[in-house]
């Protein structure tokens, strides 16, 4: 199933210029969200793993089904100041300003290895990000994939000692 | 399995005197991810409906592998701001304060029937919220499922007229 097909463009979200690729025409259809899941999952044939991380939220959307059907645990990321017991944080630089992304300190063991999976790979300062607090805490991560590449912009470079794959490209 | 024994209390989070139970401890156990997802979905055996929605952010864990497993369509309720095509909007009070969620217009045709999943039943506020917008589209809500139930906060008095259930009660 070619899913570019089913994705809608939205121009000027969130801001005038840039061109929004809405994945919620791929997830309302049921054959949609089935190979979006589907083909994220075969990029992890042959990958030993112990758990899949996704980041808050579009991350939870494609992160879990995959850890269910592979049969690991779910580490999310999340934004500062949702995850409710102790966290360690990292703060990265955005276009304009800063954000901050955050693990729960025992969510992984020094040796675990982990899988990110996202819905989009855009300019990769998030997904460098989450590497980092990943192996901050020990962790080291095996592969990334995604639903969408955003090719111009080149996030790939950021990631350049990772194995990293995606199922659509943009 | 008994989900219970894997929630981790966090007390006085997000403020003192609450509470707080931890689901991220359910979902880094494999069997526990499985069986949360597993005991969710069996409460639907006999319910016929077109969709699976799901609320940001915590919806989307338990929502998305439902509706993988049972061949449906998945539809996010999102924060303001945060979809990108035409939303429909819903403003509802909080305890300090109002929050705003939305759906995109075209999520639901008049006459869908969908099944809301979410992590936690508390008042009852966002899931009242959740149902009028719903409904406002044009939908029909056959079915509310919680993974946790905070029976004490009686939300389930704001949804009396709809099918809910819980898999845990706290």
């Amino acid at each position: 199933m070619d899913l570019k097909t089913l994705i809608r463009e939205v121009p000027d979200f969130p801001k005038e210029g840039i061109l929004f690729y809405d994945i919620t025409t791929i997830l309302q259809n049921p054959e949609g969200l089935k190979a979006s899941i589907d083909q994220i999952q075969v990029k992890l044939e042959g990958i030993e793993f112990d758990y899949i991380v996704g980041p808050e939220s579009r991350g939870f959307i494609f992160g879990v089904p995959v850890a269910y059907n592979t049969g690991k645990g779910f580490l999310p990321i999340r934004k500062a100041g949702k995850l409710p017991y102790k966290t360690k944080s990292k703060e990265y630089a955005l276009e304009y300003g800063t954000a901050t992304i955050e693990m729960h300190i025992d969510a992984i063991k020094p040796g675990d290895k982990v899988v990110i999976i996202d819905d989009l790979l855009a300019t990769g300062g998030t997904s460098k990000a989450t590497v980092e607090l990943i192996e901050s805490l020990g962790g080291e991560v095996v592969k990334l994939v995604y639903l969408i590449e955003l090719d111009f912009l080149k996030g790939r470079d950021k990631l350049k000692n990772y194995d990293v794959d995606s199922i659509i490209h943009g």
